[in-house]
C-alpha cells in the first residue's frame, strides 16, 4: 500500500469540526443543539443575486477568463472604488472564494520556509494553507484584556527575521471581532515599508462594523501599493458562502502577473457566480443596514449575557460577528465537548468553537471559547441560558 | 519594494495562452479566426442541469460540507456504480473541478521532491500543480507513429528510483484523444503494485469513447484499490466547464481523510454547482448519443482532412476531443504564431495550439499541434481549408 505524503500527514485538520461527532451524537439523543461554532450566517443572501442565478440565459456554461470576467471586475471595481481603494479591473484576480485568494497570495508572495507574522488568535485555516505552501506561520499574541488590538509594534520587530515575508491581519477580525483603528494600521504601513514586507488584509468582513465606526482599509494608505494584497470574498458580505467567489486585490504588477499564472492553472473561477456577484454589487444600503442593525444588537445580547455571568469575560467588539469569551474553565477544548457529550438544560445545549484551535502558540486560549452569532436574539438567549447553567455545574470551573 | 517568491517566478504560464494576444490582434484586424486552441466544447449544457440552476430554491446561499453534500455525493454513487466503479459515498471528495482534485491528489499523496511519472505529452497544467507541490514530473515520451499508445513498461521502470510516487493517466487522454486499452491498463496495474506507486486516473473525458471502443478505468481492476485516485470533473462531460465542480475518488481510506482535511482547508465546494451536478446524473442516454456521433463525425472529418494534406499525419484517436498532429513544418510555436500574425485566407485564419507545451522533454513536439474539435464540421472544414493554404506558403516548410 502507498504511503500519503508527509504534507498530507500534517495538514491540519479543521478545528472548529472537530466536535462535530458529539453534536451529532447530541442531536441523535433528541437534544436541540445551537450552533455558535461556524461563521455560516442564517442572514438572507440578497435577492438580486439569488434572482441572477435564476435568470441565467446561456446555453453552455462555459470557462470565464482566469481572472475573472472582464464584466465582473469592473463591477468590482465600482464596488471597492466607492470605498476608496482606487483600483482598475486589471489590479483583480477572481477566485474561488477567499480561501483561493489566501492561497494564491501566499504561494505568489511567500518563498518556502520563510515567514508570515500573524497576530493571534487568528482565522485557524491560515494554518492550512501555510502547511499546504510550506510557509512558516509566527504568532504574535494579542490579549483579551484590551479587545485583542494590535500588538506593540516592538513585538512585531522582535519577530522579525531575515526569512520575514508578510504580515496577514484579518479585519475586522474573525475570531475576536477586534476592527483595527487607522492608527493601528498606519503602524503596520511604516513597518512594512521599513522591513520591506507584504501586508496581506483580509477583509471577509469589512461590511460588518458597528457603532458609527469607521472601517479603514491598508488600501486607504499612501505610498504602499507594492506591499498590500487584499484578500476578499462575497461569502459573509452578502452572506453568500456557497457561492465560493472571492478576488484577490493588489496594485503591484507583479503579484498580479504572477498570481495568474496559478489561477491559469485551475482554468476558471465559477461562472454563474460572477453573474450572481456583479449583480450584487447593485445591493442596497439598506439591505447593510438592517443586517447590521440585527448583527449589532445580537452582539450587544451576547455580550451583555456573557459579562453578566460569573466569572465570564467578553470584550465588545467593533465588527465581524464572532466573539471571543473568557470563562472560568480549565480547559476549552473539554469544556465545550462535556457541553455536548453530557451537558444539557432542557434537553438544549451550545455547540462553541474552543479557542485553542484559534491561536498557534501552545496553551493559549484554553479558558476561551469563540461564539459566533449567527442566530437571532431569541435563540442567543436560549444559548446563554444553557451556557450560564453549564458554567454552574461544569466539573472543571475554576474560580 | 517587497520580492514574489520563487515559486511564483517559477510557476509555468498556460502554454494555451501564450498566443492569446496575437488572436486577439487578428481579429483587431478584421479577421475570423477558428479556435481549435482551447477545450471548451461549443455543445449544450443538459437543460437538466440548467433547469436545477434557474429552479434553485432557498434563501440562504450556505456552505456544504467540506467533502461535499450527502446528497450529490450518493447521487454521483449511482453514476459511477453504472459504470462498475463499486463505490459509497465515503469515496468521493467533491472538489472545485477536476482541477482541485488533481492538487489534492498531489498534495495528499506525493512529497516535496517526489517523482511522478506521465507519458507525454501530457495535460499541460499538470506541470502547474507539481511546481504547486514541488512535485518532480518525469515525463516518459509516447510517439505520434503508434496513436500516443501507453510506452513499454521496460520504459517506466527505468525511470523508476526511491521518489516515484506515482503515475498518472489521463484516458482518453488530453492532448492525444488515445484511448487506453484494458492491456495497457493491466499492465500499468502491475507496475504500480511491484513499485507500490499509486495510479492517478485523470478521466475528465471518460463520455467521449469512439467507434464502439470500452472505456476502462484502474476503477474496474482488481486488487488496485489501495492505489488508484480517480480526477475527475462535469467540465468536460456535460459541457458545463464553467460550473467548476469536480471529484477525487478512491477507496483508500487513507487518502480520503488527508484529502478532506486539504478540503476542509477551503471550506467548500459550490452549492448551486452540486445541486446541478445531482441533476445532471440523470441526463438520458441519448444526451451522449448525440454528442459522440456529432464528435466522431468531427474527428472524423478532420482527421480525414489532415491526412489528406501533403506532409501531415495525424492518428485517428479512440476518444476525447483532441488530436495531435504532425506538420511539415519547423517550429510549431512559430508557426501556430505566424498563422495569426501573417496568415490569412479569404480573411480567415486558425488557432491551435503548439504541442510543445505539452511535452516536458525539451524539442519534442516541434513539428506537433493540437486542436480540439469543439467546433461543427462546417467551421472545421473552413479551418482546415486556412491550414491546407497555410502549409504552402509557410516560410519554415519543411520538405
Ligand atoms: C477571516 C476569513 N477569511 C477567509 C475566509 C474564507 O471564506 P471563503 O473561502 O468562504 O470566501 C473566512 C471564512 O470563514 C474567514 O473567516
Ligand atoms: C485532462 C484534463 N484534466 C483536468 C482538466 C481540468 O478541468 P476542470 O478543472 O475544468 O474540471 C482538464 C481541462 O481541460 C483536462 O483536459
Amino acid at each position: 500500500m502507498p504511503k500519503i505524503s508527509e504534507k498530507g500527514l500534517q495538514m491540519p485538520a479543521s478545528p472548529i469540526r472537530k466536535l462535530t461527532p458529539f453534536a451529532d451524537q447530541a442531536k441523535r439523543l433528541g437534544r436541540k443543539v445551537y450552533h455558535l461554532n461556524i461563521g455560516q450566517p442564517d442572514i438572507e443572501t440578497p435577492e438580486s443575486m439569488l434572482n441572477a442565478i435564476k435568470n441565467i440565459d446561456f446555453d453552455v456554461w462555459a470557462y470565464t477568463p482566469s481572472e475573472g470576467t472582464l464584466a465582473y471586475r469592473e463591477k468590482l471595481t465600482e464596488y471597492y472604488n466607492k470605498l476608496g481603494y482606487g483600483i482598475t479591473a486589471a489590479d483583480i484576480l477572481v477566485t474561488v472564494g477567499g480561501s483561493e485568494a489566501i492561497t494564491i497570495a501566499m504561494q505568489t508572495c511567500v518563498n518556502e520556509g520563510d515567514e508570515i507574522i500573524i497576530p493571534e488568535p487568528f482565522y485557524a485555516n491560515y494554518n492550512g494553507f501555510a502547511c499546504m505552501s510550506n510557509v512558516v506561520v509566527k504568532p504574535i499574541l494579542s490579549y483579551i484584556e484590551n479587545g485583542f488590538a494590535l500588538p506593540p509594534i516592538a513585538e512585531f520587530e522582535k519577530l522579525i527575521t531575515s526569512k520575514t515575508k508578510a504580515i496577514i491581519i484579518c479585519n475586522p477580525n474573525n475570531p475576536t471581532g477586534y476592527l483595527y483603528s487607522r492608527e493601528e494600521l498606519e503602524a503596520l504601513k511604516s513597518l512594512c515599508l521599513k522591513y520591506d514586507l507584504f501586508l496581506f488584509s483580509d477583509e471577509a468582513y469589512r461590511e460588518f462594523c458597528y457603532d458609527g465606526r469607521e472601517f479603514v482599509s491598508p488600501m486607504h494608505l499612501d505610498g504602499l501599493d507594492e506591499n498590500v494584497v487584499i484578500m476578499d470574498t462575497v461569502s459573509k458580505r452578502y452572506s453568500a458562502c456557497g457561492a465560493r467567489l472571492g478576488c484577490l486585490i493588489t496594485k503591484n504588477k507583479t503579484v498580479i502577473a504572477a498570481g495568474l499564472k496559478f489561477a491559469q492553472a485551475r482554468l476558471s473561477p465559477g461562472m454563474v457566480e460572477q453573474i450572481a456577484g456583479a449583480a450584487a454589487v447593485d445591493t442596497p444600503d439598506s439591505y447593510f443596514e438592517k443586517v447590521n442593525t440585527e448583527y449589532t444588537l445580537r452582539r450587544d445580547t451576547l455580550v451583555n449575557r456573557l459579562n453578566s455571568m460569573d466569572g465570564v469575560f467578553c470584550p465588545n467588539p467593533g465588527g465581524a460577528f464572532y466573539v471571543v469569551a473568557r470563562l472560568p474553565i480549565d480547559n476549552a477544548d473539554a469544556f465545550c465537548q462535556w457541553m455536548l457529550e453530557t451537558f444539557e438544560y432542557e434537553n438544549q445545549t451550545v455547540m462553541m468553537a474552543p479557542a485553542t484551535g484559534f491561536y498557534s502558540t501552545p496553551g493559549s486560549g484554553s479558558n476561551e471559547v469563540r461564539m459566533a452569532y449567527v442566530l437571532n436574539t431569541s435563540d442567543l438567549n436560549k444559548a446563554m441560558d444553557c451556557l450560564q447553567e453549564a458554567l454552574k455545574v461544569y466539573p472543571g470551573r475554576q474560580a
